[in-house]
């Protein structure tokens, strides 16, 4: 029996323990692999040392070499994000509904963990333990498989955290990492429905459709944001620009910055808007109007208004009105986070009931879209599909619904 | 452009338009729809039997004709289907949440269409209706692919829906039927990311894993059931004797219908339960224990502890105790419906807490899990997954959620 085989089995059978274990038992446990984590913290810098050392071999970039490096900062960041988790309200077991039918039987719905979780993330080893213990909290078993390039840190960091599950409630198989990164252990992990409920990919775009398109486990979707401000007639000067700068500028290279800004052609400040952008360092892709007037903006493309960036460049369209807004929106969006900034109220209605996306702000940055930004705490992920879960994913939507009914011998006539 | 595309492309621009419909538009057209049918009845009874015919020719079983047969009483269900559906609470517009942030940001998730659904599913016409009429009624538009053997009624049935739906707020393009039913149409269909929002398969385990297994669109999986009724040692005689003759025996050819009851060895009503089974017709296969003491139980097979029979046939085990229950259920179950039959409150418990599955019943016939017996008004389908919904799937199930944050200029810091 090969690896996958062999762990996958031993998840779905952690999972029935962990799925029946009360709120303090996953709580004393979580508190330990912090511990431990602190403890363990030179190991695990000297097994992160050589995954830096196989990367400066291989030439990645500074980023990439960036996003694998742990630091003594950095683990406790990690820490504290475990710790954190035991203050969270425990979603399992929640009565969702509760009804009886004429016939007397008693219908109530509970939340109960989805089972067995896989993880599929690349090399930000910080993942490994955000990802496990959230999906620890939440009752689930979770398969952890890591990107190559960070295999000595997960590797160190998952022995780390069953070594600390050791004596606590929760079984230490219940959180395993596959050891061979291969492609063709992927691709069947990705189909094994047997023992696996859901696959939550974490990356890019590339990782993420790789997932998507051979998957036949079901997939929560994390995803590509294309988000837009749209600034409409009657914005406010300082609030819209304000708004749009922190949107693109806060973290250029996660999901939810934005990408395009939207103007109303009406709207007085655009003039100002862009000079402040501009000084900002942002490089600006225009439509023909904008590019005509302003030196500084270089022309868009095409592909420039269906981009994710993920730097300091942005787009600018000026648009006749909402609807004009919200039919670019529709046409290069990707259903993720999308603002309007102004006082019509009738467009703001508008701008909320048309534009489908996981998301959507008045007067405030899409910056927002965030687990944590949300109140839930913490974060697996932001969906931009639409089943399941939509938009910031915190410990709930680790959780699926079981239908408990009670009678006193009805049967179906 | 292909058919498939065609229509995908109207479908997604009509569930922008249906998804801004108010709840009386959409009964309104719901209302025209229903009568349009009465109306087009021998229309539609004449293509029918185009279907009837071809499906003599082609030596198709009496089960499987009659499945394709629609009748004026038939014809009457089905209107009578889409009528109620008026009648039903519209989930769309619904606040599921609502909180703020210590920033002021005010969150508010809303129920939202999923936009279009694309309903895959066997012979039965009356499944075109009934699901593309409740698919409306949730906003969403709906791309119908029925099998080929009866494409002359599916077709009769959308052209009616289709006239009817002229002059009324919901656009006709809203509802489509896939004319080409050829295999390499349909595996396209099921990897139509941009345009379909689910799939929805309704059939046999085959055509639902031929789904799962091609799909790229995320699936709402409805299946097999493979459901127990589990009979403690305190269990009432009569109603023990009762559930698991309802459960067997009320419509055998159902995904909740009982395929092996287990018996606690110490239940001091075996034999009768054996010999009223028998009386009402069941074929009996049981463990070597009940084969040896009683002549008319055959012996189980492995295959037959893991069938669903879908016929009378029922597969009978004796076990010690309600955790070598759980151990069969959790070894042999597909997590449908399962039900004890007991006065032991702790083993109750203990089933409850143990058995993963859509459904748990105590005292009470399997047969319940049903959109209707849950009070759903109507249903979908039956999810036996345990993503966005599990167990019966009514209105709520064919919807998502969007949040909505006000703001007064908020950014993040």
């Amino acid at each position: 029996m090969g690896e996958l085989l062999e762990k996958a089995k031993k998840l779905k059978k952690a999972s029935k323990q962990l799925g029946m274990l009360s709120t303090i038992e996953k709580n004393e446990a979580l508190l330990k692999v912090a511990d431990h984590l602190l403890t363990e913290k030179e190991f695990i810098l000297h097994e992160n040392a050589k995954d830096l050392e196989a990367g400066k071999d291989r030439g990645l970039s500074t980023s990439l070499l960036d996003r694998l490096l742990l630091t003594e900062e950095r683990i406790e960041q990690i820490v504290d994000g475990v710790r954190q988790l035991v203050h969270l309200e425990d979603p399992i077991g929640e009565t969702i509904e509760a009804w009886e039918r004429p016939n007397g039987l008693q219908i109530q719905t509970i939340r109960v963990p989805l089972g067995v979780v896989g993880m599929v993330y690349e090399a930000r080893p910080n993942v490994t333990v955000d990802a496990g213990s959230l999906c620890l909290k939440a009752g689930n078993a979770v398969l952890l498989r890591g990107s190559s390039s960070a295999i000595h840190s997960n590797k160190a960091l998952v022995q780390v955290m069953r070594e600390a599950l050791k004596g606590t409630a929760i079984p230490e198989d219940a959180v395993q990492l596959l050891e061979d990164t291969s492609r063709e252990t992927a691709s069947e992990m990705f189909r094994l429905n047997e023992y696996l409920d859901v696959l939550i990919p974490r990356g890019g775009a590339g990782l993420i459709q790789t997932v998507v398109q051979n998957a036949t486990v079901p997939v929560l979707e994390t995803g590509v944001g294309n988000c837009h401000v749209f600034i409409d007639e009657t914005a406010e000067k300082e609030m819209a620009i304000t708004i749009a700068i922190n949107a693109k500028l806060h973290r250029p290279s996660v999901c939810n910055a934005a990408e395009t800004v939207l103007v109303h052609e009406k709207w007085p400040y655009v003039s100002e808007l862009l000079t402040r952008l501009l000084e900002k360092g942002v490089e600006l892709r225009g439509d023909e109007t904008l590019v005509s007037s302003y030196s500084f903006v270089k022309p868009a493309t095409e592909e420039d208004w269906a981009s994710e960036f993920l730097a300091p460049i942005l787009a600018v369209k000026q648009v006749s009105d909402v609807k004009e807004a919200i039919n670019h929106i529709d046409q290069y969006g990707t259903k993720h986070s999308e603002a309007i900034i102004g006082e019509n109220a009738e467009n703001v209605r508008l701008f909320f009931q048309a534009v489908d996306a996981a998301v959507l702000y008045h007067n405030a940055s899409t910056r927002f879209t965030d687990g944590e930004q949300f109140g839930y705490g913490a974060e697996i992920g932001i969906s931009t599909q639409k089943l399941h879960a939509r938009g910031p994913m915190g410990l709930k939507a680790l959780t699926t619904t079981k239908a408990i009914v009670r009678g006193t011998g009805q049967i179906r006539s």
